[in-house]
């Protein structure tokens, strides 16, 4: 196992304890739980707390959204894990100025059960938390069970969208409301050409045979729409682009934010290879890129891959995207 | 070879497009020549330009620093292979306003060469070049002769630090002036964990074993130091960052810029268990850190590996860092 790692029980640790000592100027330790991560300057006063989680290996999600008009606190779980209840329940009170939270997090059967289990601990406690579950990967499920599909970057987007909104000072409805359009206006597409090495494991998880390639596979190697040859980079990212804009459906000379996002062990160069064939493929059906987002945004350890994200603009998206954030893994100017 | 490719006989053709339609906002193609991109504001008028370039396979060196308050123009070469004179020429004509052109880059052999008949050109034309070449990477070579050292973050350093220098009115001679003092201050060393695979070869030019790696491997894959047993994160980050400060030699509390970039299929999540050890060795040292930059910041394809380097600043360096760019490989707000 080829990997930069002290013991890999701790390796989620070691992390955590990696990004507070690289962004000190952001993000703290939470006293409450040493496995959430909370903005500095959290609870931010007469603001709508943002929290989210999920598990570790998805870097620079989940942690690294945390930030400046981002989310305020991060659960962090192990490799491929949901953060147990208590940690959700911990980010809660951490972000929480006495205007509720928003929880926006992505739609695995782990976090579900364990956020709502948190929502009812902070009931007890008097704090008021609304949550939005991310469902932007179309391959997980079919569009008539839209609500079954699993998160992937609809969860950054809804945390910039989000948070720019509590920033503004939006209500918890408000705030709630604004996340879900996200959702409503975001789909993903994955593509996978090697499978991923959990540390604590040592070996794949499951397999994709040099030569071929899974179109639509899961974050964590969920099994995805169909296995094939391998294709060229056009081929591909024709595929990716017409898979994701067919499903979201939006009308000519809407605007998008759109999200190529490397698995983990994706060059930056082959990326951009990509990209300039999603650009086209966007051009021909009339559609515009409001902000291209390149490089590594929501991973999945070591996965050679990629994930394309388009998201739809409307006015109100467009001027809460573009207000300015400062996070780890995304700076918004 | 698991790639997202199309001819990888025109992968850097293919990546180019890619980065000038997801960054038109900030980046342009040359007219002049296919292999240059500039600043979509180049030449900014009455400022000295910054010119780059390099082989690619490095991104988002050398064309993803190209912006506001950063370079310029950049000659993009092959990959792993310089840009020929007229390519570097062309960069210079299209980032020169008449008041000089500061050519900053990493110390390989075929750069060197094709800067030096560029510089002849442009003296032809009356366009003033002048030149700082990056040697940063401490395993290429001893002290002693610290001129024949290789260039790797020293790079972005050098045009951060030289395209603020510019944009606040600095001379052609000041903004060389500075950029040496980057190189002077700036130490590097890299760790590989596993080869990398040029597109248009196909499979490894070179190797490490697996249980192994190669301490102070170079960029393309040039011998290390040594090749040694597998270590830990930690161990592996106390060497890195004890090779790397020693060498630079600075005092108890200087502040530091410090950047641990992956190189090309590193996981995020492994950079920042690394982080967390070399901060801590840092900070025995007495050394502060000023700005953590974790990520991809140069990379050499697909290799496994990280790339320590760290810059210690006195007031002017430290002002002229911190002052806003915009570039698709960084952004400093």
């Amino acid at each position: 196992m080829q990997k930069f790692v002290n013991n890999p029980d701790f390796i989620v640790e070691d992390m955590i304890n990696g990004y507070v000592k690289a962004h000190s100027d952001l993000i703290a330790h939470s006293e409450r739980n040493s496995h959430v991560v909370k903005y500095k300057n959290a609870p931010v006063k007469d603001k709508v707390g943002i929290v989210t989680g999920g598990g570790s290996g998805h870097e620079p999600a989940f942690l690294g959204y945390i930030g400046e008009n981002m989310a305020d606190a991060v659960a962090v779980g192990e490799v491929f894990s949901s953060p147990p209840a208590q940690a959700f329940f911990d980010a809660f009170v951490e972000a929480d100025a006495g205007k509720g939270v928003a929880c926006l997090f992505g739609n695995y059967a782990g976090d579900n059960m364990n956020v709502k289990m948190a929502v009812m601990m902070a009931e007890d406690e008097d704090i008021e938390v609304k949550y939005v579950v991310a469902t932007d990967d179309v391959a997980s499920a079919p569009k008539e069970n839209k609500e079954k599909r699993h998160g992937i970057a609809g969860g950054p987007l809804m945390w910039k969208i989000g948070g720019a909104k509590a920033s503004k000072g939006g209500t918890l409805n408000e705030v709630i409301e604004v996340a879900k359009k996200v959702v409503d206006n975001t789909r993903s597409i994955c593509v996978g050409l090697s499978p991923c090495v959990i540390p604590a494991v040592g070996k794949p998880n499951f397999s994709i045979e040099d030569g071929t390639m899974e179109f639509g596979v899961g974050h964590h190697g969920e099994t995805g729409i169909k296995v094939e040859k391998l294709k060229t980079a056009k081929e591909i990212a024709e595929e990716m682009t017409h898979t994701v804009v067919k499903d979201l459906e939006c009308p000519e000379n809407t605007e998008l934010v759109v999200i190529l996002s490397g698995l983990g062990s994706t060059p930056i160069m082959e990326l951009y290879v990509l990209y300039d064939e999603v650009y086209n493929i966007l051009s021909q059906y009339g559609l515009k890129v409001h902000k291209a987002l390149v490089g590594n945004y929501v991973t999945s350890l070591d996965m050679n891959g990629a994930a394309l994200t388009i998201m739809s603009l409307d006015d109100e998206l467009k001027e809460l995207f573009d207000m300015p954030s400062n996070s780890p893994g995304l700076i918004i100017k």
